[in-house]
């Protein structure tokens, strides 16, 4: 990367109001990682003070933005992350192409439906009877995709990730590596001291612009579907059980876990490691904190906490109640001694 | 699926309470997904609610329920949820069927043992040297077999497990996808400044009718084995660190994270989420409600919850007690206030 | 094995402090599993009550410990887990050698650099364009490696284990099944009631000497890195988010989950399931117990526990203030009964 202020500031469409407009910038980096010569952004007013330590040489900010540290070039501009994306996407690593084509080792059932000069079919990929892929999807290496799956148009399976028999993917869904889609929900029937497996015979259905990270797991339904609406994104390590609907646009956070046949309304974001018991509604634009347990039905959007599950204000107080323990005890030390010295006045009297 | 009520009353030998016996039944399904000319069915009486908003044309419901929405009609059997799997495996996708036979991409390894007429092996599966797979077993496309692992007779690996050298699978075990079986446990030394890698040499040991989910992982002991009981079932994305043991007929739920050298009793169910420490007996017929954090021995059967691990109606009670702290402070406050009255009409006196 | 208490206690260099020297001894175990006729050892003196019960018949001590049982022999050494692991290293399973060559089901990208007479790649192995790979290097079955992803030298991959492209891993680092080094941050802008993706254009750095264990999830930074420092070790099932750096000689315990852009100081340990909110600083020295959750920084070295996090005595405490709400209600109950009375009596003067 070999350019200066002014060039990154029309790329942008931004306006300079601190430095040299000839200034050369060198690369682009974080706040915390830039070196001298960098141009860097700031996203969140709260990383001002990492701003002051940055060594870039030069920061975008938005039109708010006061607090500027001595000695740094500036580029106002609206949104500062959305206009950083255009310099990572100029001056960034190259995409790979997207280039058609089925690698000699890759294992194609029978009567699967694809055109082979538009999608991309990569080495050792296991496509199994009956599947249907859309045109521009990437199959990468080692996937496996069970007989009759359906993938939509301009999808991406990325290595390694499975996707089982008759699963349905909309179009531009994404699945990173080593997650599974459609394996077997978690039902057994105990009987006779033993607990016996209960078919899992529905599907899972994804739908378009989902992406799911690696290494998370979304169980087919007992019958039906497991469903993932429209835009909803899932990081890595997430569990969503047979039967669960998320609606659309949710964000599901890495070690979120989802109990069989909860359903999320739309808007729904679910921070890291939050578990959701069975059979819950959760309405709409309901945002869970890091680490809570939902244990009832959420009717009323908003930002919840803790476990039980509380309203955010109430949950943060609730945290904190214990804290005040000792104090009490210390005044009921008090008081004890106080109505003891009453009881023996009054004795005196 | 294109039957009628009578036909399906027979298949699960009911008995018609409500209803025509031609009235034309055309799928079944959940309570909540169901159609109108549908068949569902109650498996709990705590999703009657549901069923009065279900658009299900037919319910099956055990013979004790009573209350029945207007305009369904009604089976009555002794175990809905059973008698519904016949109808699933009637009506339901046809199973795949068992073709034994040895997929020219599979790369065997030397002094293998096994009856090619009787077992499959998928696509791109790795079997190294000296494996031995019992009849009737699958090895799906993309699995990896250790060398010198034995698999016993009817197991199911899906696609990209991986079960590592050495490990024993008993009978009718299924191993679901990206799952990893016999990993090195987590053992370091530590030393001048470094964690130094303690070999890891046993194995895991799983016997019959055990099922693992997917994502899920069990390390090889570090000398001797992890061993996995009898009908033990294991959801999703399950740690189980080196040497330990579970009973038989456990159920692991998905996120569940046992530390090493812990054994479980027998029938013991650990809910989403609850983590147990290391070198810890957890006694027969134990039940730890989600998100239970395990610290010390649990010596009693019954239901178990929080952390530290309480059981149940103490955890009950306890997750409640900081809720009491403000009116605590409320009534401390009154009295402070009537001591001080007290204390100076006293003093009048 | 077939050997006699004399030779391993020359082989471990140690002292015969009870028991015959040629007493025969047929194998090794762990304390519990230990059968008559085996050694085993006491590694930390909190397992005594175990070693009263094991049926071994020899037993590794260090030079402190007393609380021998009757009819066993005694070895004594400064350290019994190392000095263990030289009679597991002599008499356990042997270890697959180390043997170079390509197999010929590994599909092999262009422009990779590698000595083939010096790396083993395994069936099925996928190496795209661009890769490095560095000299007693092992890439097991089913690996998929990104194209310009470079490994150093002595690593060893195991199977169906993904490291995404770009990536970068230096000498000795060891990768379990499954997991996966370099998938996309989770990255999101919002807009038009969409959740637009980010880019994620960064790498993932792994320094010398780590290892990683299976079904994990390493992110790509958005840009720049996410950093694994030198000698860290990483348990199953752990995520990392982008730009996430870790310190050398670190411990993350299985299901642990570190948000995006935090940083760990050296030799910090985080056990099982604990979580850690994102763009925070952990300094060096730091333990946390299993199931924390850090939603601070932590500036000083040392133990910490619970969610918020707390020191380790505080935060003990802090468990148990819940336990002492009910006798405060009593004691409350008495003071208002006695102020009443207090109260009444006044009155009547």
């Amino acid at each position: 990367m070999n350019t200066n202020l002014k060039e990154l500031c029309d790329l942008i469409e931004g306006t300079i109001t601190v430095g040299e407009l000839n200034l050369p910038i060198t690369g682009f980096s974080s706040i915390k990682e830039a070196e001298s010569g960098e141009i860097t952004f700031l996203g969140n007013a709260r990383y001002a003070s990492s701003l002051k330590k940055s060594k870039a040489s030069a920061v975008i900010v938005d039109e708010q933005f006061t607090d500027i540290p001595e000695g740094i070039a500036v580029i106002r501009v609206n949104n500062p992350t959305l206009k950083f994306s255009l310099i990572i996407d100029k001056f960034g690593p190259q995409k790979q192409p997207f280039i058609p084509g089925i690698h000699p080792t890759a294992v194609m059932g029978a009567n699967t439906t694809y055109n082979p000069k538009k999608v991309y079919i990569g080495p050792c990929a296991i496509i199994e009877d009956g599947v249907e892929i859309g045109d521009g999807t990437s199959i990468n290496g080692g996937v496996f995709i069970g007989r009759n799956a359906k993938i939509g148009n301009d999808c991406l399976i990325h290595a390694n990730a499975v996707i089982k028999d008759r699963c349905v993917l909309g179009n531009r869904v994404i699945i990173h590596s080593c997650t599974v889609i459609g394996s077997d929900g978690f039902g057994y029937e105990f009987a006779v001291g033993k607990h016996l497996k209960i078919d899992q015979v529905g599907i899972v259905q994804i739908d378009d612009d989902v992406e799911v990270g690696s290494c998370t797991t979304i169980d087919r339904a007992r019958f039906g579907r497991t469903w993932i609406g429209e835009g909803t994104k899932i990081d890595n390590l997430v569990q969503i059980a047979h039967n669960v609907i998320t609606g659309k646009h949710c964000i599901l956070v890495s070690q979120v876990g989802i109990s069989g046949s909860t359903r999320l309304g739309n808007y729904v974001t679910l921070a890291g490691q939050t578990g959701v018991a069975g059979h819950l509604n959760i309405t709409d634009q309901v945002t869970m904190l890091g680490r809570s347990g939902v244990t009832k039905d959420i009717d009323e959007p908003g930002a919840y906490m803790g476990y039980p599950t509380k309203p955010l204000m109430e949950g943060r107080r609730y945290l904190a109640y214990p804290s005040k323990v000792p104090s009490i005890i210390e005044r009921l030390k008090v008081m004890e001694e106080k109505v003891k010295q009453l009881e023996s006045k009054l004795t005196e009297i």
